[in-house]
């Protein structure tokens, strides 16, 4: 039961789309991420999967519209719903999904980061 | 997919100790609530729970030791693990816990809120 700072957390690394695990709980990961750019298309085929901006801002596209999230906006992205996250800028997200839920989604790329670091 | 906006929600109620569903995936609710004075000693025998503070401070005492965490800090307390949380302040907080999951744990009384609002 030790304190997890959120901040201290985000400061700790640099690199963009690598979501890192900062806590576990009943078989949901909490993970920090910075994003900057555009990410592709994809799906979770068996997750929901929570988008939650600390800092920034985060353009959600979707096929039928699009949600932009600002500092202390979420949403939910159900499992199977196509979506690309863009940064315009860098922003700072908390994800809340299960265990196991790969970045890249139904892809495996060169993005995709299939063992993730817990900080 | 819509815009969650967690001021917006924290500011449409007033109640202490009765958290308010904001989201649900994978089975889990995402939930704010706010805080101020003394809760009982608890546990919940099934599920893991985190507590994120957004507002003031709080305080999670535990049998052997105390947390104190502040704005952007957040704690998991693992199932079974008695806990008292106490807000010397009136302080906002985030909880992620299994949808079912009851506010005062193994105990029922007065201050168990069994059918949750969500909003």
């Amino acid at each position: 039961m030790n304190v997890i700072d959120i901040t201290e957390k985000l400061n700790s690394f640099n690199q963009y789309w690598s979501p890192k695990v900062i806590a576990e709980l009943n078989g949901q990961h909490v993970k920090v991420v910075k994003l900057l750019g555009e990410f592709e298309w994809h799906f979770h085929e068996h997750e929901d999967e929570l988008f939650w901006v600390i800092r920034g801002t985060l353009v959600l596209h979707f096929r039928d519209k699009s949600v932009e999230l600002k500092s202390g906006q979420m949403c939910v992205i159900p499992k199977t719903v196509e979506h690309k996250p863009v940064a315009k800028e860098e922003c700072e997200v908390i994800l809340f999904e299960p265990a196991g839920t790969l970045n890249t989604g139904n892809l495996n790329n060169e993005r995709t980061v299939s063992k993730l670091e817990e900080i």
